[in-house]
């Protein structure tokens, strides 16, 4: 049993995409970003970078924070997804690692830039949507040739599809990347994908986490 | 034998640490990224996200793109700075993703809006600045306890060495930050930092490859 802390952002994403792709059993703790819930005590412990998404291995008490890292855990507990040795599994390091430094942290300043910062800053909305435009070239060469990124479907996807979905809000054009399309079709059709949605749906923003309900949360 | 493109920037750096620490013979193929060499060709089929540093392992022909996904291939062909199994292990790659995912960008753009800019945006100079000091304050907190940030030196601690030595360029005052600055010190006293800084010293700003001479080198 996995503990989940998570909110439906595409960091979060990629873990319910992990999560039911393995189809292991989960629960998901509730951390309204919104409202201040990854500044709860409880959650800095396991989070110490208050950001979610974070999670707790039930049965070894293993906490894990960071995206990255915890598709990383998951995958060598439950091997899949990551192939234990070769040159296969540094090809989906190395586009993991591509997302979570790269196309994550780029794409995340232009939703910023072009959606929630106060003041309209031009020079940083261009810089950030056209370094998301050269992401996304960089990941269409890559599709030209493979169903998915690094040949079998890895966690190179799951970290990398939540992000790309979102291509309009990144203002991109994305008829100018058509194995992308052609990728988001793929991933889309997935029954493991359409659940993640799912969870994407049921979460309720406008509720909230006292640190007490976290801790009796946590007690079980 | 290793053959790394490299130039002397922090996460170029972050690969001369550890292939100092493991003391084994590598070669540098410099990448000179103010004259453009990460465009050549030859360099592109390596990093298809035209950024060093990139890695080619001569015994097996294996590449890596990627700084955290560099450091990972080493550390886990040799067995060193990563543990293999357990909760160490996920202890490293959660502060290793931490490092790429937030530290590197987020100090990236402070140096890019601080320095490099053509533009004053100081919307975006303060929002850096104040991220790069709250990473720092996460990671003063985690250095508390410990001499290294993940417990025994690791491949965490070459991730974040080579960026947190650049506080004065950040605008961060660094005397706030009393765990980062005595691990700046621990970290500076160790002979194969020394070594990976004497590489930085070594580079020549002032020369460029011509595709050409990137394929002789990579011949050999
Ligand atoms: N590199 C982290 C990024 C996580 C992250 O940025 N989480 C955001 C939401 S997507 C968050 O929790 N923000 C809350 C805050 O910054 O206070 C990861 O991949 O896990
Ligand atoms: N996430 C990448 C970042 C690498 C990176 O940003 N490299 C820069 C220099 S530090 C570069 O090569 N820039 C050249 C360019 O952008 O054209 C990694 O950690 O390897």
């Amino acid at each position: 049993m996995y503990t989940l802390f998570y909110a439906p952002t595409p960091n979060g994403h990629k873990i319910t995409l992990l999560l039911e792709a393995l189809d292991v059993p989960y629960r998901i703790v509730p951390i309204n970003i919104q409202l201040n819930d990854q500044f709860l005590p409880s959650f800095l412990e396991v989070a110490p970078n208050n950001r979610m998404p974070a999670l707790i291995d039930q049965e070894n008490g293993q906490s894990v924070f960071e995206s990255g890292a915890i598709l990383t855990y998951l995958a060598e507990k439950h091997l899949a997804f990551l192939p234990e040795v070769g040159p296969e599994r540094y090809e989906v390091l190395q586009w993991l690692n591509w997302q979570m430094a790269g196309l994550g942290p780029m794409a995340g300043q232009n939703h910023h830039f072009n959606h929630y910062a106060p003041d309209q800053v031009p020079y940083a909305i261009k810089r950030y949507t056209e370094e998301t435009t050269r992401l996304y070239s960089v990941l269409d060469k890559q599709l030209s040739e493979q169903d998915y990124v690094a040949g079998e479907y890895s966690i190179a996807d799951m970290a990398i599809y939540p992000w790309v979905r979102l291509h309009e809000k990144q203002k991109q054009d994305i008829t100018q990347f058509p194995n992308i399309m052609r990728y988001l079709a793929t991933m889309d059709a997935r029954a493991d994908v359409q659940a993640s949605l799912q969870k994407e749906a049921e979460f309720d923003w406008q509720a909230s986490l006292t640190e007490q309900q976290l801790q009796q949360l946590l007690e079980v």
